[in-house]
């Protein structure tokens, strides 16, 4: 059971929704009745160091938390800058292992303030083997596990074939005190096989921690062509898997690009629910999982995958 | 070779496109010059029978063709109403063979205006097997072959299960005159795979012949919401696949359904090039086929594909 995060004259916070008591309308195979969580995203800028950057999101979970929120996500790689950018041995050093110094902290603050905390670090797994992963704490505090970045990048300004081995852990979900949470990274986010799959995991909500932004080379209207076809292609993957989809992208002005925040999360036909600018701040949203099964119902895409035509989606080209 | 389609001067039409008299600097391994495919969509209210239907569509044909068309792309089930409200054994008999009269009447026309003509029809193979198909018909008036409708719905007021034999012939891309054309129908349009399938076999433009509408008890707000989310999940598969994407819906209202037309053609990042609204008419878009290597260059979807790790696609569920 979930642990009962704000008490108030002694009922849960989910209280406040009167769908809560009526179970018997809304009862849709949950097997228990808290069918709200309140989700925050923490968009953020790097501060002058990693110790920095932790102390300030630090503040910012606390914040949140106080306003009530039961899962945070954070930014992928939330307490460097983004590195990748250039091409330079010396960023290894910025590595850590998981469990390791920023999980155990940051499992202990979850714990302190009964929170999903989904932290993206650089995670060292061996001298010369690194990865862009996420770890995924639960509200007790304890480390559920990681997710290690599947789809790695290569682009200019987005030097990350040379930092992360790609990922070796498959697709993973979460069974977290809140809700099931499938965890993907970024470049991730264009693959629409890598959301399928996590879906059918059984995903409520698939994460995108995410920094993304414009080399300062590009013009503001490619930013709007990028933008708006970074956030289109997440909006499908909720529509086409019925879930919550949440992005958690970074903002301020790094090296090589400008990083555009525009955080989101949209329901389970795409819809936008709450949305982040370009400054640094926490998104939330009271995502209501009782929504998934009657989607899934009313556009019942599941029931009706060809999954005896797709053998060959496990080729490069097919022509 | 494609047959040039209209002389002008002695040139053909692609020569107002400066563009087209630089291949060096725009060679992109295409095979011939010819980069630009006037693309056209015809949507259509039907009328108080198939014969005035056709007739009606064949005007529109000429019309678009001589606009410049070279590429025509009819709605789902172009020549009947949308008969699959209702379960009612008579609407079999509107079921035709391909090549049938339909295919044959249009096979003319094609050749007679050198245009592509892509027809879906209500196909029947043989007594009690009838599916959702379409000809794909080239410029010379041959039948290159048809795709069979492999995600079939059933729903409230589109009962498809009852009419309709799942596609047996995979999914497919037809080398025509002007370009290389993937066939998809409506309900495919929520399936990744099926894109994705698509794209892999070569297409240079994904057509989604479609009938998709709203109840007549459902509200306007409804109707936002699910054109939103019908027009999000077209334009992800563009952008996952690099490659064009048009959508040609019917229009008018019928027994169980107001069509919402809005047929549209994306780019390969997405972009909206031309829509239509809720009227009948003709949505014309010159598409570039240059456009498509570059795009999937600067986002490499298709090279990093983790095609190691995509086999659960083929379960229904993983969990």
């Amino acid at each position: 059971m979930p642990p009962v995060k704000q008490l108030s004259a002694g009922l849960p916070m989910e209280s406040l929704n009167i769908l809560y008591w009526m179970p018997n309308l809304f009862a849709f195979n949950h097997s228990d009745m808290s069918q709200t969580v309140h989700l925050s995203l923490i968009q953020h800028a790097f501060e002058s160091s990693p110790e920095a950057t932790v102390k300030k999101v630090v503040d910012h979970i606390r914040n949140a938390a106080n306003d009530g929120a039961q899962v945070i996500c954070l930014q992928e790689l939330f307490n460097t800058s983004y590195f990748c950018s250039t091409v330079n041995q010396k960023n290894f050093a910025l590595a850590e292992s998981i469990p390791g110094p920023t999980t155990n902290r940051l499992g202990k603050l979850a714990g302190e303030l009964s929170v999903v905390l989904l932290v993206p670090v650089f995670e060292k797994e061996a001298a010369g083997l690194y990865y862009n992963s996420i770890a995924v704490i639960d509200a007790d505090g304890t480390l559920l596990g990681k997710y290690r970045k599947m789809h790695i990048p290569e682009d200019p300004g987005f030097h990350e074939k040379y930092y992360f081995t790609p990922g070796d852990l498959g697709y993973r979900v979460f069974d977290t005190a809140y809700c099931k949470i499938g965890t993907l990274i970024c470049w991730d986010q264009w693959f629409p096989e890598a959301a399928r799959l996590t879906a059918l995991k059984g995903a409520d909500l698939i994460v995108y921690p995410t920094a993304i932004g414009t080399l300062h080379e590009e013009r503001d209207a490619e930013k709007e062509q990028f933008k708006d076809a970074w956030k289109t292609i997440q909006r499908s993957h909720a529509i086409a898997n019925g879930c919550f989809v949440a992005s958690v992208n970074r903002v301020g002005i790094e090296e090589a690009a400008r990083f555009w925040g525009g955080s989101f999360v949209a329901g389970p036909f795409g819809e936008i629910l709450s949305e982040g600018d370009e400054q640094e701040g926490i998104i939330s949203s009271e995502i209501d999982l009782s929504l998934i099964e009657p989607q899934r119902q009313a556009w019942p895409f599941f029931r009706d995958r060809r999954v005896d035509s797709y053998d060959s989606i496990t080729k490069r080209i097919d022509t």
